[in-house]
C-alpha cells in the first residue's frame, strides 16, 4: 500500500511539474504576445488555456482519489491538501496569461503600453518568465533555494508594479485613459502572476523543510 | 464515529457561516468607506481583515484534523475539501474589500470616483453586499435557490463592470490619471469579489443537489 502510495504521489508531482511547464510556455507567449502586440500568439494562448484547465482538473481529481484510497495522514495527508492548492494557483497563474494576452488582443493592431513603460513591462514580463520557469525546477527537483529566489523575484515585481503607478500618475505621463486602464490592469495581472508562484513556492519549502507557521499562510 | 463526524461537519459549517459574515460585514462597510470617502471606517476593514484570516486558517487546520481523523470517502470527502476551497475564496473575498478600502484611503480626503461614475459604484457595491449576504445565507440554509440567485446577481457586477469600462473610455470621460487608475482597479475588484462568492456558489450548489460538471470548475 506503501509503495502504491508513493508511486501515486509521484504522479501528483508529474503533474504538477506538466501543468507548470504549461504555464510558463503560456505567460512567456503572453508577455511577447503584449510586448510585441503579436495577436496570433495572444490568440494561441487564449485558445490553449482550456489545457492548463484540464490538468488541474485531472489532477484535483487524481488528488482526491488519493485521499479516498490511501486515506493518508500527517505529511502524506498536508503533501495532498498542499498539491490541490497548488493546482488551484497554477489555474489562475494560465487565467493570468489570458488576461494578458487579451489586452494585447484588444488594442491591435495599437500597441498596449506607451513607449515610456516599454522597457518596465519588458522587464515585468521577464521576471514573470524567469519565476515560472523557477517554478517548473522547484516542483521537479524540491530544492528550495529556488523557492527564496522566487521570492527575490517578486520582490522585483513588487518594485517594478508600483514604478508602473508611480509613471502613470507623475506630470509626465501622456497616455490617453484607454492607455492608462491597460497599463493598471496589466502591471496588476503580472503582479498577481508572481503572487500565486510565490504562494506555491512556500508549499513546496513547508513540504520539504517542515517549516510552517500557520499564522502566515495556509499549505 | 459516523456520529462524530457529522458534528464535525457541522462544526465546518458553522464556521464557514462565521467566516461568510464577517466577510458580508467587510465589504458593507468597504463600499461605504469607498463610495462617502470614510478613512476611519476604510481603517476598520483594512485592520480588521486579519480576524478573516485566522478564520480561514484555523478552518484549514480544522479540515485536515477531520481528513486525518475521520478519513472520509465519496461525498463525505468531497464535502471537507470543498471546505478548503471555499475557506480560500473567502480569505481572497476579505482582502478584497481591503482593495477597495485601501483606494479610499488613499485618495482621502478626495473621493475616489468621479460624480459621472458614482452611482454605478454605488449599485457595484449594494451588488456585493447583497451576494454577500446571500452567501451567508447560503451556506447556512444550502437553499440552492440562492445559488441561483448569486449567478444572477454576479452577472449584473459584470454588466457593471463593463459599464464602468465603457463609461472610461468614452469621450464624456473627464477624469485625470489618477482617477482613471482608481476606478479601473475599484471595478476590477468589485467583480472579482463577486465572482469568488459565484465559485463557493456552485461548491455548494454541487454538494447539494450532486450535480457536478468536472469539466465546467472543480468542486
Amino acid at each position: 500500500m506503501r509503495e502504491v502510495f508513493q508511486q501515486e504521489l509521484r504522479e501528483v508531482q508529474d503533474r504538477l511539474v506538466e501543468t507548470a511547464e504549461l504555464v510558463a510556455d503560456s505567460i512567456e507567449k503572453a508577455t511577447r504576445a503584449f510586448n510585441r502586440s503579436d495577436v496570433t500568439l495572444a490568440e494561441e494562448v487564449i485558445a490553449d488555456d482550456y489545457r492548463i484547465d484540464q490538468l488541474t482538473v485531472a489532477l484535483d481529481e487524481l488528488a482526491i482519489t488519493i485521499l479516498a484510497r490511501q486515506q493518508p495522514v500527517a505529511r502524506d495527508l498536508r503533501i495532498v491538501v498542499s498539491a490541490l492548492r497548488i493546482s488551484a494557483s497554477l489555474e489562475r497563474m494560465g487565467d493570468m496569461s489570458t488576461h494578458i494576452s487579451q489586452l494585447a488582443r484588444y488594442r491591435y493592431p495599437d500597441k498596449v503600453v506607451l513607449k515610456s513603460l516599454r522597457p518596465t513591462f519588458a522587464e515585468l514580463g521577464r521576471l514573470d518568465v524567469e519565476i515560472a520557469r523557477k517554478l517548473v525546477e522547484l516542483l521537479r527537483t524540491e530544492d528550495v533555494v529556488l523557492a527564496e529566489e522566487i521570492r527575490n523575484e517578486d520582490d522585483k515585481v513588487d518594485a517594478l508594479h508600483l514604478h508602473v503607478f508611480d509613471k502613470v500618475l507623475g506630470a509626465t505621463w501622456k497616455g490617453e485613459a484607454v492607455e492608462t486602464v491597460d497599463v493598471t490592469l496589466a502591471s496588476r495581472y503580472h503582479e498577481r502572476f508572481a503572487d500565486h508562484a510565490v504562494s506555491i513556492a512556500k508549499k513546496v519549502q513547508y513540504l520539504v523543510t517542515g517549516d510552517w507557521d500557520p499564522e502566515k499562510s495556509a499549505p
